[in-house]
């Protein structure tokens, strides 16, 4: 299986001013929130790239995107109906083929010398099926992902046939239904935001676009369809996801950056500096008021 | 000296962009870079803000600036051709009374309970004459700053008589014309980048805009022929300037906010976490390559 092409959703409400925010990258370039996703998309050997917008971004994008945006293409979604209606918004530029699917407000660092796009790509490619990257989550943020239950594939670590999908899951809910064998106690498998789909998704998605007693469906009731069709699996990249959309996303993000690349020592100077400085204001500025 | 008008330049290419970054204030509130530089001006009882910026910019400073939109007007620098052109774009907005003025892509810190621009209000009222901000600079930062030589006003801390405006000296030059008594060895009186200017500055801007011997000319050049013309004062704020605009310059000023607001504890937290885990990926990312 080869993915040539990749789906960036970026339409929900206050995400577009995430893309054109400006960041540093691991080798200390001005890069902004895009490129930088887009660089993990090419990483993998995508060739095109479809960003689902909202109506009236796409000029903005294209600065943001800098010398890549000949790879782009822009759908637009009119209404803010949903994840799974968003992503169907690219029905067709996908075709018939596989697709690399990121959300447009995280960034990913890699543990390996693979990217995290090339690690669940060469999965997909070894099992010729969708694939979701997940990591282990505790149980405390089930709110804020969606959660699949699983069984690890003997002999691939971290590799796992997918058996559900929930969006949000409550606690209990997870307990009773979304445990998966071998991961600590009260962790599960959320998703990393970070998919290799094939064109089953498409039918699944339109299932459940269709369905009315969804209100808003995204992409995990939809990929609950596709593993009751077809073989599913997840994947636990090695790596971390830095959501750029939560209060200080951007800071940490960048910070997990810089300390991971080549302005290691540089950044960690300043950060005593700044504590050291910062400290003493704050003692100053008490006396002082 | 009532100052009830300001005048904010972000003209210069590539400046464009910064006033659209989004930060988290003090308070954890989500601000645009923007929305924090208006705060910062309009706690010292401005009025009117005039924005100077490059054609084609109005409508994303007008997204970023939020609710603050309504005391905001724009006027435009057709071509970059240098600082004291940008100044006078906003001629006609001071019309003849004195105004802050402020660069927009630096944030401000107060180390007192008196934010920045208040404090150099005050100092400029009780003297009635254009006042600029300073702070003390190391000669290795000569190259990124306007420096001034003065005198120190007795009795009064901080407040110095300037003698001479020169951008960007040479250590020679500065060591030879721009001395200022009882600062530490090779410190200088820096700009902070913020400056409350009677209407005098005008004429001299236009005087040095009008001078074909200075390509380019800066607003340091124009408060140079001020300074010989009128009374012209320094005073050392008691906060510090962030550059948003160098490299890791958002991310300095973000942490600078954040571990001197509500959410410092929080901050310093993830911060540790961060420490250990982006070293545990690089040593572990050594071991796997």
């Amino acid at each position: 299986m080869q993915v040539r092409k990749a789906v960036i959703t970026a339409a929900a409400p206050n995400q577009n001013r995430i893309p054109t925010q400006q960041l540093v990258d691991c080798q200390g370039k001005d890069k902004s929130a895009l490129q930088l996703i887009l660089e993990e998309v090419l990483s993998c050997g995508v060739e095109e790239i479809c960003l689902v917008i909202r109506p009236g971004d796409q000029r903005s994008f294209e600065q943001a995107a800098g010398d890549l945006v000949g790879s782009l293409q822009f759908v637009e979604q009119s209404e803010p109906v949903g994840y799974a209606d968003a992503l169907l918004r690219a029905k067709g530029f996908v075709a018939k083929e596989p697709f690399l699917h990121l959300v447009g407000d995280h960034l990913y660092l890699s543990a390996s010398n693979l990217s995290c796009a090339m690690q669940l790509v060469n999965v997909a490619s070894e099992f010729s099926c969708s694939v979701s990257a997940v990591q282990s989550t505790r149980e405390n943020n089930l709110p804020y992902f969606g959660i699949v239950s699983g069984t690890r594939v003997p002999r691939k670590d971290g590799v796992f046939e997918v058996q559900r999908v929930v969006e949000k899951p409550t606690p209990t809910r997870a307990e009773q239904e979304l445990v998966t064998p071998g991961l600590r106690s009260g962790h599960y498998l959320g998703f990393f935001g970070m998919h290799v789909l094939t064109n089953d998704i498409i039918a699944a998605l339109e299932h459940v676009v269709a369905d009315p007693s969804i209100s808003k469906p995204t992409l995990s009731d939809g990929l609950d369809v596709l593993r009751s069709r077809h073989k599913y699996m997840a994947f636990e990249v090695r790596g971390t996801r830095y959501n750029l959309g939560i209060p200080y996303g951007l800071l940490i993000s960048q910070l997990a950056i810089a300390l991971s690349g080549r302005d290691r020592d540089r950044i960690l100077t300043e950060l005593v500096d700044l504590l050291a400085q910062r400290n003493a204001v704050a003692v100053d500025g008490g006396r002082d008021a």
